[in-house]
């Protein structure tokens, strides 16, 4: 795995949780984006080579409003870049993962993306994944 | 902040959990740390210029075990890389966030190390940290 790609944390409000993070981070959000398939608003902040997605739910049966019911605000996933996301699903299934998603999906931020389960990573979602290339 | 310096998981079992975060990240942990004011073991993984800090509590009074007792495993805090610690903590302190350490400590990894309460980070903890330079 490259580097951490990004943390995601799970926000109750986008807006008020964009400015605090900014004045956190010392940069603005420098964009927002909706994943409608899976039921959140999302918005990018930069720290170096790494970002920080907040996460906030948009309607009650995402997997994030879920989270939010359950454990309240906090730190949901890590993501970790990786350059060949199908080769990785292969090798990570091998060692043992519970892979959640066999064939990657399409994330916000330009990504195919892929999450393993909890259960099997001492309760930490690790997402996978891998930008998008043009052509 | 100039980069996710790491991010601290707690973990039971520390060995159990260095050979799966192994397997997890293609990499070995690349070394092992106790610090015993804060009551943990820990062990650390690069992932290209970040790492993830694995945690064990060793005395059931340390936050780290404490968190386990309440949360069960999975991701503790975030730690971003600061330049000057002092500055920062004065910049964030005035941003209204509160410092759990005014004065920074020693923390594992040769790091000067400050946390900002949870409560108001949306629930996520957040560690700065400064690199202690030789001389």
């Amino acid at each position: 795995m490259d580097k951490i790609e990004h943390i995601g944390i799970a926000v109750k409000d986008l807006e008020a949780s964009n400015s605090l993070f900014a004045k956190l981070l010392g940069v603005p959000h420098y964009k927002m984006e909706e994943v409608a398939s899976e039921g959140v608003k999302t918005s990018f902040f930069k720290s170096g080579p790494n970002k920080v997605e907040l996460l906030e739910a948009t309607n009650p049966e995402s997997p994030i409003a879920k989270f939010l019911e359950k454990k309240g605000e906090g730190i949901h996933h890590i993501a970790f870049a990786v350059d060949d996301i199908v080769a990785e699903i292969t090798r990570l299934k091998e060692e043992g993962f519970m892979v959640l998603n066999e064939t990657p999906k399409k994330g916000a931020d330009n990504k195919l993306v892929a999450f393993l389960h909890p259960k099997g990573t001492n309760g930490v979602l690790v997402e996978l994944c891998q930008e998008i290339k043009a052509g």
